[in-house]
């Protein structure tokens, strides 16, 4: 049996049937890349629900499944019925609300889990294609942005930074960005998710860039913080410290390790310097089909380092109306240790535009 | 007071507090544009969750609300109890059941009402900066959309036409796209939500391009179905059925219309030709900060046009392994009818590559 539904089947442990819904879980199991589908997973069958509108690309798209020219909740009932499912695992992290009252009412005498923390999980461990398909999506996005810099960053501003960054990697081959691409400059680089806005870059200034696409349906995320001339005074002992921590946190890779244990090393790190306050959030997220996807890593995660799992390293330092820095790679999770999948050496501070 | 914040405060209702959790609606009542944010909306005050990554973008963003660093559930529920909120209306039809499970762990003694059904409405009727930010966004798009047709389709393929599409509307000063773009020739004209694919777009074929982008936060939506020479067997006769269809329904909206009568028009007159078998889908949706927000206009909605409300009309004939027909309008109800914000003229067939 294909192991990605082999995957979902574990999940099924003495459920008669698991009911997803996100686009991501049910393209990874299906194939089907449209949006508005109901996946159904049994013991030795699967169904995939979408309305008329996208029933031609299902059924062009799916191989293993049975594709059902609905998606009301009251077709589905009638298959499950059909299908005599008495227990059925929801995927309760995406699932709304609305929806799970209806259900509710509707699929009398099933009984309902709700699988949502089992289910993020699904796509934990990549395959050999996805990785090099995220690896892909990793060289594309770093060709694009090296185009660009070229061209030089100052008097142009944040919003045409972007563009031009988000242009180059379509061209280059990249279905789309993988998330709002971040150009934050100046004092604004002291805010961690800021998008690209109207402001003009100046000279002197410090410049994140946090950059990524989607390749054949599978993300990448970076982040690279470079200067165009003079860096503001204590610019290289936060860039320093923030290098040190992504080192750390990523020599520390091993399969077996908590994920937890990773942040607490880059924070330690970054604590050492009198810096920890200004790293308000967790050192990196999992990455694959979605840009943001299990593990997390956190102080505060439950994840387990597995052999196979991409996940990015981002620890940055933000100080409010001063500048940030923020340096993020991502890796994939080796038999023994980890391995980098963004290509940028972040060990040097960039300038550009220098005079 | 404010007129949004007024808005919201009608769903009140008896209730102490309302928690919304769409980007849009976030972003609608508050200013704040980035993601991961709680709003909190109380009889006479306003509550804006954002983690510490966003507080800086939240406070430079915002006016009416109080920020708070952080949207951790826990300490969501220590602000509402200080503000002693007994019951709360919740954001059901977008709030994940996982979310919902554990604030019903956290929020003892807070009696939660889903609200979904109604606070979906929240933006249905659009002031008129928002309508002339969704005409703004539909005048880009049909620009772009000149630009790239007078170059021609034959020899390129759907994504490249797609991407060019995409530039265009993004260099005349879109955000984004509002949507995947549509781009399906030939035989994929039959697939309604048949997105941009490598098919190499031939002479003598339909292409259906349903298109729209961002401006400054609204939406456009709009479709066209254009020949690369001469048109099908069947074509002529499908496309004015489809024409008609679609000018049928947009003259016989009023304020006060129910949206399943627009549908049942529409319907009816493909029924009238034999076609109506072939249209699969509801005949349209309401437009703003989202692409497809309230109202639903198919033949279940139980939606009323209203004055403000800013809608598509978008009847379509697919016919498999052939060729499909779409034509998509937008249109705002005005006080005795309504108005259309979209301007590409689609009574007759345009035909691209003329030889």
């Amino acid at each position: 049996m294909d192991k990605r539904l082999e995957r979902a089947r574990s999940f099924l442990k003495g459920l008669d049937a698991i009911l997803l819904v996100s686009r991501s879980n049910v393209r990874y199991l299906s194939g089907y890349t449209g949006t508005d589908a109901v996946y159904v997973c049994l013991q030795d069958k699967d169904y995939l629900f979408v309305d008329a509108r996208n029933t031609l690309q299902a059924k062009d798209e799916t191989k293993a499944c049975v594709v059902e020219v609905s998606r009301r909740w009251e077709d589905i009932r009638d298959v499950l019925v059909e299908e005599d499912v008495r227990s059925l695992g929801i995927e309760s992290n995406v699932l709304d609300v609305d929806s799970f009252i209806r259900m509710k009412d509707l699929f009398r005498g099933i009984e309902m889990t709700p699988l949502g923390g089992q289910l993020k999980h699904m796509r934990d461990l990549k395959d050999e294609r996805e990785v090099a398909c995220i690896q892909e999506a990793a060289r594309i996005s770093e060709e694009a942005l090296e185009h660009v810099l070229q061209q030089g960053l100052v008097g142009r501003t944040e919003a045409e930074v972007a563009f031009d960054l988000e242009v180059g990697m379509r061209r280059r081959g990249a279905d789309a960005v993988s998330f709002e691409l971040i150009v934050a400059s100046g004092p604004r680089s002291a805010m961690p998710h800021g998008t690209a806005s109207s402001r003009v870059i100046g000279k002197d200034e410090v410049v994140i860039i946090d950059f990524g696409c989607i390749y054949r349906g599978y993300c990448s995320d970076q982040t690279v913080t470079v200067l165009t001339g003079r860096p503001p005074d204590g610019f290289e002992e936060v860039y320093r410290a923030v290098d040190e921590a992504r080192l750390r946190a990523l020599k520390a890779v091993t399969p077996g390790m908590r994920a937890s244990d990773m942040d607490r090393i880059a924070r330690g790190h970054l604590g050492s310097r009198g810096l920890d306050t200004f790293f308000g959030h967790g050192l990196g997220h999992g990455v694959g089909m979605e840009v943001h996807e299990s593990p997390t890593i956190s102080s505060v995660s439950e994840d387990t380092l597995e052999e196979g799992m991409v996940f990015t390293v981002e620890p940055g330092v933000y100080l409010p109306g001063r500048f940030g820095v923020r340096l993020e790679d991502m890796a994939v999770v080796s038999d023994s240790s980890c391995k980098l999948l963004t290509n940028i050496d972040k060990g040097i501070v960039r300038i550009i535009d220098r005079e």
